[in-house]
């Protein structure tokens, strides 16, 4: 599977992003970040429910945001074309970060970063990452060994 | 305890709040109602914790939003004044509805409506109202005798 | 062009569309009818700058909401396929209205209505839809004689 | 006038805050820091015609976030009340940043920072921070003194 399948993804600015500057709102690049990594996710192969809690079934292993930097290098305007570049990386074993970087056209646009700990939900004692979130995390890996971001 | 304590309620508009055509979009005036009405619980007595989920204690009757509407009649830009009034309404034992009425100082703004079911959490079959709701829909209801919207 | 290339969209649910309730908030929908009636747009070949204002470029005619509505069927979680059905109609020379099926699945899960009414943006008084918003309605309800909601 | 009235803010968790893993989503984080900063400013005496764009009057300077980093200490629920505190510090005549410590009760449950660049709205080139911008860094500079985060 080509990694530009679920490290390369695409989104249009919508109107509802934008606040009364004109541009896009400061919050929504990292609420994009967050929705790349999910759909980065599905389309690896990893279903929602193996990783996200639904009422009628909850993982054992939460992976909670500790930590979240954005950058914001040009303006965007409702109907900007955008690609959202990932690259995760395992920090220890029981901590990833994904970096994101933001295109739209040929400008370099915005970078993201979210990271994230494994915890078990019952206690929220630190915990391996599951095993899903290792699989995606290795094949990101070998993929930027040729396609860096 | 006078009813403008808890059915009358005050918040500004923030920078976030508007879109790219500088005044507030649409979502966000329903988004203050919802707001409104949990401060409303609050302020009425009524602890989150009774009413909203949490992970150490979910309440066994949910109260989701089945059906809802907002009417926009004056635009706001940031930094306008908001009074929130509601009138919450009983429609049987076990659903009830709040209108909102939205002022910006001597202008009616906007107005909306969210009514809420009793479910089971366990298996979504309806169920009562809890005690708690109750209370405060039988309160607002006396309140809104002397004090109509 | 096949109106299922500008009627129908498809979404799938992300994790910070969901409240504590662990299903989705209930202004969600709303955003996604929003969002939707933009790519029903795009995709019909009218530009955000057409219709949505940016920095540089503000259109003379505003189309704010002045209505909307939401009907909430059944609860949708993370990682849910949305498949979103447009049915736009001009009401009066100078206002349109669309309302939104939303399917997941085979189940029927919300509705939405949003309404529009043209404005010019100088002094906010009412003025005929703009010619593209036009066109759109126009070819969308041909759409809708062979293809109802 | 006591700093505590600009730079030590108040709110309260809401359901529309959280997501469904029962506690608060990580931009939500970043949403209140930035409503801390125009509390802030409304507080000191500066009102958001001075600094926010409105469709009737755009200041000729804006204040785009540049850059942007939270830290998430604590799991935050539905009902939470919340304290945050704000260290604004001026980084050159054209940039500031603001520093956001948030407890709830005697926890320590997030930090945020947003750097902010005074650009010229018409051709978006660096220019020097509008006057009532320095007043408000000058007055939390001062207090800081007395009164660290």
């Amino acid at each position: 599977m080509d990694a530009n399948n679920w490290l390369a993804l695409c989104r249009t600015v919508r109107f509802g992003d934008t606040d009364a500057a004109g541009v896009v709102h400061f919050t929504r690049v990292l609420s994009w970040c967050h929705e790349a990594y999910e759909e980065s996710l599905e389309r690896f192969g990893i279903g929602a429910s193996e990783v996200f809690p639904r009422p009628a079934a909850v993982p054992e292993v939460a992976l909670p945001i500790v930590h979240c930097v954005a950058d914001f290098l040009a303006p965007l305007v409702c109907g900007d074309p955008l690609a959202i570049r990932l690259a995760p990386v395992r920090l220890d074993p029981g901590c990833f970060e994904v970096r994101y970087g933001l295109r739209s056209g040929e400008r370099e646009v915005a970078r993201g970063l979210t990271r994230h700990l494994a915890i078990r939900r019952d206690d929220r004692a630190r915990c391996p990452l599951p095993p899903a979130i290792n699989r995606w995390l290795e094949a990101s890996g070998l993929a930027a060994g040729v396609q860096p971001l």
